[in-house]
């Protein structure tokens, strides 16, 4: 990793700046998919597993036998240690369900909120080289805890046709029934307007390439929400001298591994601390099976030596990672400073691959800087929290004269005879 | 209003649908607005000040000067209402400012979130024929609450180069110091990139025309966050034989008068309802100053009879409706069938302008059928939520071989890594 010393608080912006990709011009093409899915359902999911898949399906669905076969092919201690980050993840997001109270706002004007599930919500979940059956708990899960009535899960298949079965066996362990062997922008097309097999959603989760990204950004145009716009994984490093280097540099790595387009950034203030880890990363690096991926996405970072630790959070909210650790053994002071992040992990034994799987956490998190203005997934995100109040005689007493002084100021003369004529009616009384 | 009689619930959803306008090909006329704030900043804004506003301005920032010439010129009755509508918008926003717990998922696993307001966010206030001061209480009061250290807000100058008092009066009450006179999709470029005058900002709320519309959708793009997609205002009101014809009328026409756009649904189990609440609207509909707007708006629009109170409920949640007025003294058993609506109105005296001004509930809901999928502002809409977790040497102990096997069994081996570091140092301890 390169190393920065003591930059300019001007040079900031620049350092905190994410790798440009050059972008191809892929709208065009994830436009006609999404069209082509829209117009003609089924047939056109079929044809492209065919094209993109290279695969001749019969049935979309994952039939029953499929999943009762994934269940057969799984190791038990497998098994344990998705109960394990499926019992932690419960926990954690069970405590987000809290009942708002009713708040009397003037005597007989009572106001409060309800959260209601969405009734039907989309999940995509990435086949390829990594089966992220992980995801599955982080995005079920909260959605199950919310009410969500309808969880529709499209997943590509493999060429023989075949699902990853931890894929599978997740999805049936947290309750999902609908489970289809789609992938691709096609895929977010057919939850979005919904086909003869794939039922409409009216919210899409979860991650992808960068046609299912483009498709998701797409489809917000025909009222379909999405989870948050998405950009490539991303970690940031805070130590000081009570760090331990070797984990410093492990946790760089299990970054650095997701992709090419991957970005760490190790700041201290401690040169000896940046010297150590680099020289961790070396010596770790070549044990590594995804040591091209992690090497490239090495080559886009930087470890930057700062004057202290408050200098280390100012530029960390600057650059607003999606994963922020603190590997130090001194962080209660500093907790309070963090203004923008996705999820931090405080302290030498909270790596980030705790909260990827198991912690408790979601691991659904803004990306690209997001975490500025967005939160991670959590219940929230499978909720609509829907406003209700009711007035009695003696509330429209009290604040009716304030609702037609405002109306009227407005020139909305409508908005205040709907308060005059209740008023009158209880004069009349 | 045009009466439907026991419509067959496979016509349901043709007369849900809303109405279809012609959208004028805006996209590229904002893009080009956009782009030209961004490459030229104030030098542009100027420059569309005198094309669309017709006013050659000096300043774009509002002066003290104008602030306090504003507070002299509103009365004293108008200031006390303001002090109401905020005094009950304080109350309700207050209560979902709720502090959450930390929860131990495993032994030594210690999970948290904590809310944190967005640090800078932009308040659009249209000006033209209705000054919407009541929406700059609406958005700047959860905005303090949730802690956003900066609050700016553009609204558009008259052609004597002023804003309406009320609105400078209620921005100043609320303590934002930032005022431009900025209107119109320049606004929302000026705010999403920053310019020589205007500071940028994170995410950009508040309702506008389709020019502004088409702004916050568009800038989106360069990583700023909106409030919810938008779309005209609407109102569903669900009435029985108890509920009042006249109050019922007058409450339609308080949303009819919005624009010639805005909707209005009208569910009763009762013939004679609709009737009555028909000939109402007749009668009340040639007092109001905005008659031309609800008469073109009530054209659009529907009263619709239904077999029973569950099948208006099930209508009303298939349509959405960003209000939803439930005018009836018998509603207790049906408030939990309410699955898909912005904000409910509760009873004979809950109309919907209580909410639009002084209940204290928000006034910024999802419409268009939005509401499936958004909640209106609160001040959720103002924070972003970091999750926080701390493993100690037990927590990673007891959780550490979970990790372990699904990281491998995804194939992240670096991720495995950062655990068996950490699992093999302690072993040796």
């Amino acid at each position: 990793m390169k190393i920065v010393n003591n930059p300019n608080r001007t040079d900031w912006s620049t350092l905190a700046t994410r790798p440009e990709f050059k972008k191809e011009e892929i709208t065009k093409v994830v436009a006609e998919i999404l069209s082509e899915v829209k117009l003609k359902g089924d047939e056109a999911l079929f044809r492209y597993s065919e094209k993109f898949d290279k695969v001749k399906l019969s049935e979309l669905v994952v039939s029953i036998q499929e999943i009762d076969s994934a269940n057969g092919l799984m190791s038990q201690e497998l098994k344990s240690a998705i109960e394990v980050a499926k019992s932690n993840i419960e926990k954690f997001h069970n405590s987000q369900n809290s009942a708002e109270s009713v708040v009397e706002t003037s005597e007989g004007v009572n106001c409060w909120r309800k959260s209601v599930g969405i009734e039907k919500v989309g999940l995509y979940i990435p086949g390829g080289s990594a089966p992220l059956f992980s995801t599955i708990l982080m995005l079920a899960i909260p959605a199950k805890i919310a009410g969500c009535k309808e969880v529709v899960l499209c997943t590509p298949p493999d060429q023989n046709g075949q699902v990853n079965p931890a894929i599978l066996y997740t999805a049936n362990l947290v309750g999902i029934t609908k489970i289809f062997k789609v992938g691709g922008a096609q895929a977010i097309g057919a939850m979005a307007n919904g086909t003869e097999s794939i039922p409409q959603v009216y919210k899409i989760f979860g991650p992808g390439n960068q046609f299912v990204t483009k498709a998701k950004e797409l489809i917000q145009q025909d009222g379909v929400a999405i989870d948050m716009p998405a950009g490539p994984s991303e970690l940031l490093v805070i130590a000081d001298d009570s760090c331990k280097p070797a984990f410093v540099a492990a946790d760089l790595l299990s970054q650095a591994e997701h992709g090419t387009d991957s970005q760490v950034i190790l700041l201290s203030n401690s040169a000896k601390v940046l010297a150590d880890v680099n020289s961790e990363l070396d010596a770790q690096l070549t044990q590594l099976p995804r040591l091209e991926i992690a090497k490239e996405a090495l080559s886009n970072s930087k470890s930057i030596l700062l004057a202290n630790i408050d200098e280390c959070l100012d530029f960390s909210n600057q650059y607003a990672p999606e994963h922020l650790i603190l590997a130090s053994e001194n962080t209660d002071d500093i907790l309070s400073k963090i203004v923008n992040a996705g999820s931090v992990f405080i302290g030498n034994y909270s790596c980030e691959s705790a909260g990827d799987y198991a912690s408790g956490t979601n691991h659904t998190l803004p990306t690209n800087g997001f975490a500025r203005n967005y939160s991670g997934v959590s219940v929230d995100s499978f909720v609509k929290k829907i406003t209700f109040q009711k007035l009695s005689e003696t509330g429209i007493k009290n604040i009716g004269s304030a609702i037609e002084l405002m109306a009227e100021a407005e020139g909305l003369f409508a908005h205040k005879n709907a308060v005059s004529l209740r008023l009158k009616e209880l004069e009349n009384v």
